[in-house]
């Protein structure tokens, strides 16, 4: 393990701490997406937990099907880490009957999965505007009716579905609820046991109102991910996302927003970045713990 | 001049229409914002909007300063054409007095030089974060400010301060209004001839209830400016903007909105993008010609 920072301060960024020690209870709810250190395993990243002493690890389907879910449950388990999220379940907008079955089963398939590992949630990404397809409003309304089609198997298994709300500039190609009063606005009329949301910094720090949007989520609040928004933006929009500390978000307002709303459950680290994923990742998981304990533990 | 296209029409785009001849009925309300042909001097974006027809133009200060501001008003003057829009004021975020007094008078000046011009309006770019600021409702309460306080000038010389909400992709470093909504709650509690505000296809497109928002905005439609969003985003956010039909907007749609809102002045092309600044500058114009008669025309 290694206690270099995987990327470099730059100026303006908040002062290097130490590098909590597994156990220390700053750590207590600390996860690790795994999409952060992408060059990593299933079997890997569970190790870097362990070995960073984060005590929950959110975990993707794909690593997941590599090792088959039963080995999947049996590492996490002998591991002793909570499974925070299971990404991720979704991509309802198509008009195609046929495929919008094949998707519901899929996602059925991913609540029992998420179910089998643990998991309190399974993040939905809603999908982009199928090709040549220009109607937004439209793509939005079937994403609501393929959420509302998985309540009851949701509710079966004892798995929330976390919709998450995607910064607009995904709005075309990846998730067309853009903002967390809309993320809202599809979960509020369905059980809050089965249908809530994510707040990932990343994607709604910029909303008007993101602050009273937060608020109207207490109770609905299934997953808390951050990650930073960087400027000059990276060059390929899906790894556009920075290590906190290094760009534009207020940490401490979001995350005292969060826990003024009630969230007591994990906090999700999961970046995308080409530099971070470059890095060593026990690098990655050493900046990102020293971050979180600086910039977002002491507001939550 | 040339009828090339200046971008290739990909798979789904809308078949190629005629080039609309000079005096062509459909041209009535077309404006050249010079920033689409960046090559081109002040005096040949005039020359080229004759010469495909537009008897519009949006004009930016930089060019106008070259050939000074007398020169300019004499050039579009002589040639027939509407100033549709004077860009850009605003850049309103900075905290620090001596820089706050500084822009707003730079702004009295460029309300100045858009009267001069016989301009509607002058376009405000709200300004980002100033570095190392992350209180991004505060930047927002600043722009607000800033705005109010150019109303008595903007009165005085008859020409109306226009929000332009971006798009959240430039929420950190060019622009914090982010939607129509939060223009439209800067703008009415002051007076509709003073404070309006600009619908941008690229920069609203995405947003959760723009309709409403659009209707909203009936009588404070200061500009109405199309350009698309393309996918996969070109790796330089500010040049990401796109020729109408290459993308996922729907023109037919906003521009419905925008024409039952009441909106019956000119329609702005404003496309950043490194190809089509690379392209040939007539090809430019005639392609967007084409396309603004096939795709936004008939329904304003």
């Amino acid at each position: 393990m290694t206690v270099t920072a995987a990327v470099d301060l730059p100026s303006g960024s908040p002062a290097r701490v130490e590098t909590p020690a597994p156990g220390d209870p700053r750590l207590a709810r600390l996860s690790l997406n795994q999409k952060t250190v992408d060059g990593w395993s299933l079997a890997h990243a569970v190790a870097g937990c362990v070995a960073h002493g984060l005590p929950s690890i959110g975990v993707w389907r794909e690593p997941v099907a590599e090792v088959g879910l039963a080995a999947a449950v049996r590492m996490v388990r002998d591991a002793g880490l909570r499974v925070s999220s299971v990404c991720r379940g979704g991509f309802f907008t198509t008009a195609d009957p046929s495929r919008r079955r094949e998707r519901h089963d899929d996602n059925r398939r991913a609540l029992d999965e998420a179910a089998e590992l643990g998991a309190p949630c399974l993040v939905l990404v809603p999908g982009g505007l199928p090709d040549g397809d220009r109607d937004l409003p439209g793509a939005r309304a079937r994403a609501a009716e393929a959420i509302e089609a998985l309540v009851p198997h949701a509710i079966e298994v004892g798995v929330q579905l976390a919709i998450e709300p995607m910064h607009p500039i995904f709005a075309a190609d990846r998730g067309v609820v853009s903002t967390l009063g809309q993320a809202l606005d599809v979960a509020e009329p369905l059980p809050a046991e089965a249908v809530g949301v994510v707040v990932d910094t990343f994607h709604v720090w910029w909303e008007p109102g993101v602050e009273e949007q937060i608020a109207r989520a207490a109770g609905r609040i299934a997953s808390y991910q951050v990650c930073e928004w960087i400027t000059p933006l990276p060059p390929d929009a899906l790894l556009s996302r920075g290590m906190m500390g290094d760009g534009h978000i207020d940490f401490a307002h979001l995350t005292a927003c969060v826990a003024a709303a009630g969230y007591r459950g994990d906090v999700e680290v999961e970046i995308f970045n080409a530099d971070v994923w470059a890095a060593d990742g026990d690098a990655v998981v050493d900046t990102l713990a020293r971050r979180y304990v600086e910039l977002v533990e002491p507001h939550l």
